[in-house]
């Protein structure tokens, strides 16, 4: 009896698409067994065909010419790894129109436009799927569509950038400053040539739009994320930290509260005693909570050729076990509501702050009174020895205050002749 | 336009059945839009009505006759959450038979019986569902079927009993002994009057078969389990382990190694490094290692009312969305292999070794030997100062050594008149 074979073209080449050809050849001899029938790279579409001709069996499968892909009806599933808005939306959009299901690991793209892709797939009964766009190889968009759907989620939150925390582990755990671990990760392959997107929390950014959507039923898109990246972080900020029990790490939040959607990026504390403060290294961890489940943690690798093309295997797999059972489309999007979503303004967070101030007699009892005016408490407080230039350096960390009474406390704080310079104001995790 | 409602009936109403019945009001008006459709328990089956009437909105839906339930055509799914082998297999298999689909917590059944009823429901193009048997609230069935299906999977391990790891975390943080950590265990709710399924690891055991089974796509039962318990772990143990840089944990155990499948559950070392080291009280957690995605971890409430009526409910909703795409049945048994399961002497393990041995020169010298006979390397030797009755005790932590053998070495070392005592083998956890 003939095997049953499905074919799939390949968008792309690089790292992740070259994870893809080689973990589908890894499950090639269980493939029929698994899923009921082969799955089949008939065609990759590169821009550079003679670098690519190496990486694969038969290099006739190459092209550098969608025409040949989208034109191709025997073709039945599209995978995207390309990366990159355009030409990538251009194709997902057109292959999902002629019927074909669609998997991408693109998270730039799905931030923006998932809605309309989505939309694209609902209207052909296709699939679109993108399990690999969040945290890599861990899976998380499939547990909280279906797994957790009994539940309504009232937070989703974690360390969805690896690049960030393999730096914020160096510094924690080696003392190193933000510039010499970027150096070491650049330079050990965990950051790009450019390492803006990571280091300035884009890439975190456009997980927790992604993460949102899916969590709380309601679509949160790139722009609706407020982001700070890890940049002015410094030693000195992790010792005081440290001091303080916790450690920093940039956080990835989304939080279902009854004024609207918090979603923000931004380099936080959390208690050392938290599971995700002892997270290191590359490592990516989302938690979720829910009125059911209560909390849940999900942890592995976020990024890497192999782990990501599990995540995207995982989702051709189910593609192909939704095209044997004719229920293509059986989940699509799940944006079912409409919640706004709040301006950081109005959110309320607990911040650490660290200033420089005049050494002297009521220096500490003008800045509590300022605090007072804009309903700023302080949880705690360290003030060390007298500085080099006269100053005293306080290190204080606030209960919660709205973002917005925080920042204009900060205004007036930096505006008094005792107060030298705000040295840094770092969010602290807490619900 | 009328609501579309598929209807369902619950076998239970304990704590798991009214977590269920509660989950499924909380999402009552979502339901619609999330999947299509109402669910409505339109029958719950207990054996005590009138102690079940409080629980329930509307105490005519309750019975205590199943063929109310299993002649009543308009009800699609069946919950079952009563437990116990008897007559829960009676029941499930009748209602698949009659082409109901059907969701299970039953991990006791499961572990035994899963073939029969995965075939059952197969031949009937039914679903059923079990995500709640293992760890809870964790979503760790899907991901293993779904997301994680383009990996060969080398093991699946971790802490899947709630019990035994809030009495191990109160003997490590706090140097109880094991009776009195079980005594606070059962009178705060985390043990049942009869603790023997958690303390002597057979619950954790019925999870293990489960896990391999669906991890490895080849069936594993419980008979295939090796069980040992916690009963015997002092606190002396842990802290000596502690020395050595340890942790005692009861973990589960699967690996698919060339010679086929271990399987146990044991108390074990695991170094205090190691992210399972920190899940404490009565959380689960469970580590799956795979050829593409490397290490990943599931980590939440391994049971509890609303976390396990989550994975049920999420079953439930699954089940729905087939009902609505026509493709029940879409993803049933995975186990297309048939691998042996290894006996326990023929795994390798490294273990931790306590001993009473006559404090005299020569002593060690007559132990390493034996070792050495039996091919046991030590990794580790601790040797106290001499104890009350003129013996030493000796701490040894070994490389990894074939099982057999080892228990060789320690039945002739027990039979050597400068050994008095072995106080304790435990397993050390390592690949």
């Amino acid at each position: 009896m003939e095997e049953k074979v499905i074919n799939a073209a390949l968008l792309g080449l690089g790292t992740v698409g070259t994870g893809v050809y080689k973990v589908l050849k890894m499950q090639e001899d269980e493939m029929t067994a698994k899923i009921g029938c082969k799955v089949r790279i008939t065609r990759v579409l590169v821009r550079n065909l003679e670098k690519a001709a190496a990486k694969v069996d038969d290099p006739s499968i190459l092209t550098n010419n969608w025409e040949d892909i989208i034109t191709d009806s025997s073709i039945k599933i599209v995978i995207e790894v390309m990366g990159g808005i355009n030409p990538a939306q251009t194709y997902i959009t057109e292959a999902l129109k002629a019927g074909k299901h669609v998997v991408s690991a693109n998270k730039d793209l799905i931030a923006v436009n998932g809605k309309e892709l989505l939309d694209a797939a609902e209207a052909s009964h296709s699939d679109f799927l993108f399990e690999a766009a969040v945290a890599g190889g861990i899976p998380i968009i499939r547990p909280l569509k279906q797994c957790l759907a009994g539940n309504h989620l009232s937070e989703v939150m974690g360390i969805v950038n690896g690049t960030t925390n393999f730096i914020l582990t160096k510094m924690s755990q080696e003392g190193m400053e933000f510039q010499d671990a970027l150096a070491l990760a650049t330079k050990l392959g965990y950051a790009e040539a450019d390492p803006t997107a990571d280091i300035d929390g884009l890439d975190a950014g456009r997980k927790v739009a992604i993460l949102a959507s899916v969590a709380f039923n309601s679509r949160v898109v790139f722009d609706d994320v407020y982001i700070e990246g890890i940049t002015k972080i410094s030693a000195k900020d992790i010792r005081y930290a440290k001091e303080m029990g916790c450690t920093i790490k940039l956080l990835g939040v989304a939080r279902n509260t009854d004024e609207g959607i918090e979603a923000y990026v931004c380099p936080m504390l959390i208690p050392s005693t938290h599971p995700l403060a002892t997270v290191n290294d590359s490592y990516n961890a989302v938690f979720v909570n829910g009125d059911a489940v209560e909390d849940a943690m999900f942890f592995g690798r976020g990024a890497g050729q192999l782990p990501t093309a599990s995540a995207v295997v995982g989702d051709v797999f189910d593609i192909v076990r939704n095209i044997q059972a004719d229920c293509s489309g059986r989940i699509g999007c799940t944006c079912y509501k409409n919640l706004p979503v709040k301006k950081m303004e109005n959110a309320h967070s607990r911040f650490f702050l660290r200033l420089h101030v005049e050494d002297r007699c009521g220096v500490l009892a003008e800045m509590t009174e300022v605090f007072a005016k804009y309903h700023v408490s302080v949880a705690q407080i360290i003030q060390r020895d007298t500085l080099d230039d006269g100053c005293a350096e306080v290190v204080v960390i606030t209960a919660k205050v709205r973002e917005g009474d925080f920042k204009t406390a900060i205004e007036e704080l930096s505006n008094r002749s005792s107060v030298k310079k705000i040295s840094r104001t770092i969010r602290v995790y807490g619900k």
